[in-house]
């Protein structure tokens, strides 16, 4: 049975696996589909190319361009995701984050790049850097002390137990033209899930980011992770997330929080557990919450892994819109 | 004006730019091109991937796939093309190099990645590595000295004023049966231009290869070069050319020889001279020699790089055939 495809203009704002998923959700029910992706990463592969070549980080984009292939050819989206295990210097490397690096040096053009991998990868969407300046991250903990790098917040060297108080971009960056437009052009603007404070928020930090998701008439719906992440969001349940996160977007901004209410089974979160991770509680009611309405549904994946399962995701947004 | 294409079979050996060339001078007049090259080179980009991936060398099979490429998407010929010019590791390297080790790993077998990545530049023709076993080049010189390695006998670090006595493959190695096939289907069989014993002749040691080259009833045609090299062809004329190349490929084989017969200008000559290269004179006799036919022409490129022109190639071919 062919689903009938809704095109409405949907943008999905964020970076790392969430964004994978969520598109991978939306796929068989939307036609339009937008990514804006963070371009705070510096660790790993994506760190060493901006280290090396001075690009914007590629990696956050390549997971989003992989979602949003169409192409036939499966060999293409493995060939994006392939990861070197071996070679003096090419051990770590991302294929696909090589290939938009060699792009950008070839059309000198961050953006240009993008689309081209796009071409290769005959994507159904786009792919949006949300800036195209160069910044860090920048986290202050509430000891006062100041962590610098997306890597160094997302992987804690330092004592994971200390909140973090206030994140930042430095230096500050505008937000990328074709970002916002997405935005102002959208129906529905979907932030999350991932990292709240360095997925999700250093999208937010984008100078002018906040103004435009203010004034769309775009319905916002944020996605709720389903795990707390030691570091980030120690002993945070559902209420936090949606209040930190409105901290940064600004209040009465979102129409929807979406959280997953179904426990895991207890023999795979004690793995979790064991890394300062835990299932995040649905504390928040049903229904209406002044202007946000907040839905709480099963959005498990069955198996090891405590990930939002695409498919689920996808069809509640459907029957939300 | 469109060109009527012959769909005449033509099957390509050599290696290294030669065989960019001669594809390059073939493509507008024929529809149907294989390119079966060298699996001897052992340096540079190709070396370290040989090496760190105990992969079959993926250099002349991109300059072939390049050759050949008939995609509209002149990005991806640029991107196969690209060398990394900085980058700890990467520096060097080259993309379409990574891309074919990439495929190689993923599918296992490095035909079928050399098909894939044809499939990728969309190619119009085949490329057919000679063999899939895994050998190295080893040079014999006058003095009795073995020199191990194509990349050793190709930038001499030895007296590049010895000559090369004997040349073989360790371990022998057997054609590949695709390469053989070809050889047997072709109308016509072209040789070089190449370097004599780093690209031309590494194809003709593999087992096998000497004794399809002598059933098929293609006409052969042998390309001398226009230049001789050191270390290799040091004061080498088109006689001695056709010579050596009959030695390992047999008497009687070829049909015809073509030569360049246009000296090139003394102020480009004299850079090659410094470097210990020089002209090849055309000293064979024009016309019928025993069963070989002996043609020359002015083949030469204008601009300071002393080399076959592609479209002068095209057009004799296209005129003997």
């Amino acid at each position: 049975m062919t689903i009938k495809k809704s095109n409405k203009k949907i943008v999905v704002i964020g970076g790392g696996t969430g964004v994978f998923t969520v598109l991978t959700g939306l796929k068989p029910y939307f036609d339009n589909l937008t990514a804006i992706v963070t371009m705070a990463d510096d660790g790993g592969s994506t760190g060493i190319l901006r280290e090396e070549f001075g690009i914007l980080p590629p990696g956050d984009i390549r997971r989003a361009l992989i979602a949003l292939s169409a192409t036939n050819d499966k060999m293409l989206a493995q060939l994006f995701s392939y990861r070197f295990e071996r070679g003096l210097g090419l051990a770590g490397h991302s294929f696909g984050n090589l290939l938009i690096t060699v792009l950008e040096r070839i059309t000198k053009n961050f953006e240009e790049a993008v689309n081209e991998a796009g071409k290769i990868l005959s994507i159904k969407g786009r792919v949006i850097p949300v800036t195209l300046g160069n910044a860090r991250l920048v986290a202050e903990l509430e000891n006062g002390q100041k962590i610098m790098g997306e890597t160094n917040i997302d992987i804690p060297k330092h004592d994971g137990n200390l909140r973090i108080k206030n994140i930042f971009l430095r230096p500050a960056v505008q937000v990328n033209p074709n970002a916002k437009k997405a935005i102002m052009e959208a129906d529905i603007v979907i932030i999350g899930p991932g990292d709240l404070y360095t997925s999700l928020i250093p999208n937010l930090l984008v100078g002018g980011m906040k103004e435009a998701l203010k004034k769309t008439e775009a319905k916002k719906i944020y996605l709720v992770n389903v795990m707390t992440k030691f570091g980030e969001t120690n002993n945070f349940k559902a209420s936090d997330f949606v209040r930190i996160i409105s901290d940064y977007l600004g209040k009465n901004v979102l129409d929807y929080a979406v959280i997953n209410n179904k426990k895991p089974p207890l023999k795979n979160l004690s793995l979790y557990v064991k890394e300062g991770s835990d299932f995040v509680e649905p504390d928040l009611e049903g229904g209406r919450n002044k202007k946000m309405t907040i839905i709480k549904s099963d959005l498990l994946r069955s198996g090891k892994l405590i990930r939002h399962d695409p498919k689920k995701l996808g069809k509640l947004i459907k029957m939300i819109i």
